[in-house]
C-alpha cells in the first residue's frame, strides 16, 4: 500500500489510480442512476439524488459530481479479483454505494449537520422525514439490487450486504452509546471502529467475488482485507480529526476533541496509567476552552494516543498486506487494490 | 370476512380468533425475541426492546406485552396455506413483524408523536439518533432473517420481503409529498396507500408461502388477498380517523382533519365536482378552529368522500375473499384468514 509512505507515490501510481477510478465510474454511474430511479419512488428519488450530488434542491442536473466512488471501485475489483469480469461486479458496487449514502444521509440527520461536500445537507432542504425514507428506500433497494443479480452467489451477497450493514449500525450505535459513557475500554472503542468503518470496506472488498460464486476461502481473505483497511482508515481519520491541518480536513484542528468525541486516540490515552487529569477535563460535562482542546490534545498525545494510533494503523496496513498477499491474486488487480486501499488511508499523518 | 358485519360475530368466531392468535403468539414470541437479541446489538436491541413493548425504558421487563402480532399471524398462515407447517413460517413471520416495527419507529420521529400505546416513543426516551438507527438495524436484520432461513424460497422470500419494503417506504414518501401538493387525484391517493399499507399486508399474506417455495399462482393470489385487506383497513381508518370516537380510536374526532390529511375520503370529496368551498378551507394554511372541523367533515361528507369510501372499503372486502377463494385453501386455514383479516378491518365505520 505504497502511498501510506506518501514519499513513494509517483505520477505513473497516481496515473494507475485514477485511470481506475475513472473506469470504474464510467461503468457503475449508468447502472448507479438506474438503481436510484427505476428502485425509488419519484419523491425519495429527488432527495437521494440530490445527495449524492447529482441533482440541486429543484431537480435540476447537476455538472459536477464529486464522489469519487473508492467502495464500488473496490466491489468491481474483487468481482474480477474471483475471475469475474468488472461487469459481473456490478450489482455488488451499486449495493455497496447505496448502502453507503444511506448510512451519510441517516448520519447526517442524527449529528445534526448542516453542510456535506460544500452543500447544505438532504435533511436541511427536504426536511427530516423525506431524509430517513431516502436512507430507508436506498438500504432497502441495495438488498433487492443484489437478489435481483444473475450472479450464481445472488443470495450469498444479499446476505453478506445485510450482515455488514447490520454490523456498520450497531457500530453508529455503540458510538453514540459512548458518548454518555466514561468507561469505554479500547478494546470496545477498537470493535465499535471495525463495525462502523470495517464492515462495510470488508464488504465491499469481497462483494464482488461473494456474487460470482467465488471460493469462500478467497472471499474471507478479501474480506479480511478490507477489514483491516476499514480500521487503518478510522485510526488515520481520528488522528486528523484531532491533529489534522484544516486544509486536509475540511474542519478546525481539534474538531472532535471540541465535541468530546470517544475516538481511538483518545480512548487509548483515556485508558493509560495516570491519565486522570485528562479523564477530569475530558469526561466533564463542562464546555472546553480552546486552550483546554490545545491542552487535551497534548494530553492524549502524552499518554501515548498518538503514538498508539499511528502504530496500530500501520499494524492494520501490514496485516492487510498479508490477507492480500494470502488471496493470490494476478498482479493487475493486486496492484488496483492496493492503489485504491492506499488512496482511502493514505493521507500524511 | 365475517366481522366486517359486526352482528354476525359470534362467540365461537371470537374464539377461533383469539385461539389463533394465542397459538401464534406461542410460537412466535420466542422467535421474535431471539431475532432481537441476536441480531441487534445491546444499544439497538435495548430501544427495540422497549418500542416492542417487551421492556421498560431501564430495560426491565415489562409484564404486559400489547402487540397483537396480526401481520405475522397471517405470515405464518401463509406457509401453511401451502401445505408448510406453521413452524416452517416463522422466519417469515419474525422478518414481517421487525420490518412493521422499523416503521413504527421511524414514523414516531417523522410524524413527532411523543406516545405510543400509552407509552413514550422511543426517540422521546433513547433519542432520534438511537430510534433510527434501531429502525435501521431492525429493516437489515429482516432481511437477514428471510436469507438465513432453510425454506428453498428463502432468496425469493427476501426479495418479496424488500420489495414489499420499498413500497411502504415509497408510500410514507408519498403521503409526506402530499402534504405540500393541493392537486392530489384520487387514484395517487388509492396508488399511496396500496404502497403504505397494502404493500407489507401482501407481504405478511404470501411469505410464508413464498419461503417454503409454493407455486408462484398461490403466492400471487395470497399477496392480492392482502393486498385488499391493506387497503380495506386504510379506507376504514381514514374514516375513523374523521368520523371515529375517541373510544374507538384513542384519538379526538376529527384527529385527521386537524392536521389536514390528505386522507382517502378528503381526497375523494376534494375530486368532487363543486368542491371549491372544501378546497378553500383544506388547503389553506390558516389553522382549522373546532368548527372548522366539524364543518369541514360535513364538506367530505357533503360531496361524497364517506360514502365513497364505506363504498370503495366493502368492494376492496368483496376483491379479498374472491382472491381467497381463487386460493383454493383447505376450510380450515382459509377460515382462519378471514378471522384474522376480519379483525383487521373489521372496526365499525
Amino acid at each position: 500500500m505504497t502511498t501510506t509512505t506518501p514519499a513513494m507515490t509517483t505520477t505513473t501510481q497516481a496515473d494507475l489510480l485514477s485511470s481506475v477510478l475513472a473506469t470504474s465510474r464510467a461503468a457503475l454511474e449508468p447502472a448507479l442512476r438506474d438503481a436510484v430511479r427505476t428502485r425509488l419512488s419519484p419523491e425519495l428519488g429527488q432527495i437521494a439524488q440530490y445527495h449524492i450530488g447529482w441533482a440541486d434542491a429543484d431537480g435540476r442536473p447537476t455538472s459536477t459530481w464529486g464522489g469519487k466512488l473508492v467502495r464500488p471501485t473496490l466491489a468491481l475489483l474483487s468481482a474480477r479479483a474471483a475471475n469475474g469480469t468488472a461487469t459481473d461486479g456490478i450489482p455488488a458496487a451499486v449495493a455497496i454505494e447505496l448502502v453507503h449514502n444511506f448510512s451519510l444521509l441517516h448520519d447526517d440527520i442524527m449529528d445534526g449537520d448542516t453542510s456535506r461536500r460544500g452543500r447544505a445537507t438532504a435533511w436541511k432542504v427536504f426536511g427530516v422525514p423525506g431524509a430517513i425514507l431516502a436512507g430507508d428506500a436506498l438500504v432497502a433497494a441495495a438488498g433487492s439490487v443484489l437478489l435481483d443479480a444473475d450472479g450464481k452467489g445472488a443470495a450469498s451477497a444479499a446476505t453478506s450486504l445485510m450482515t455488514a450493514t447490520q454490523r456498520m449500525i450497531s457500530g453508529q450505535g455503540a458510538d453514540v452509546g459512548f458518548e454518555r459513557r466514561g468507561d469505554v475500554t479500547l478494546a470496545e472503542c477498537v470493535r465499535m471502529a471495525g463495525d462502523k468503518t470495517g464492515a462495510l470496506l470488508a464488504c465491499a472488498c469481497s462483494l464482488g467475488a461473494d456474487l460470482v460464486g467465488a471460493d469462500p476461502g478467497l472471499v474471507k481473505r478479501l474480506a479480511a482485507f478490507g477489514e483491516h483497511v476499514g480500521l487503518a482508515f478510522q485510526l488515520v481519520d481520528d488522528l486528523l480529526g484531532i491533529w489534522g491541518e484544516e486544509r486536509q480536513t475540511g474542519k478546525q484542528v481539534g474538531a472532535d476533541l471540541r465535541v468530546r468525541k470517544k475516538s481511538l486516540p483518545v480512548v487509548a490515552a483515556l485508558c493509560a496509567d495516570g491519565s486522570e487529569e485528562l479523564a477530569a477535563l475530558y469526561l466533564s460535562p463542562e464546555p472546553l476552552s480552546e486552550p483546554d482542546v490545545r491542552h487535551v490534545a497534548d494530553l492524549v498525545e502524552r499518554f501515548g494516543g498518538r503514538d498508539w494510533a499511528r502504530d496500530e494503523a500501520a499494524r492494520q496496513v501490514a496485516s492487510a498486506e498479508e490477507c492480500l498477499a494470502a488471496a493470490g491474486l494476478p498482479d493487475g488487480v493486486r496492484h488496483e487494490f492496493q492503489e485504491v486501499a492506499g488512496f482511502i488511508v493514505g493521507r500524511r499523518f
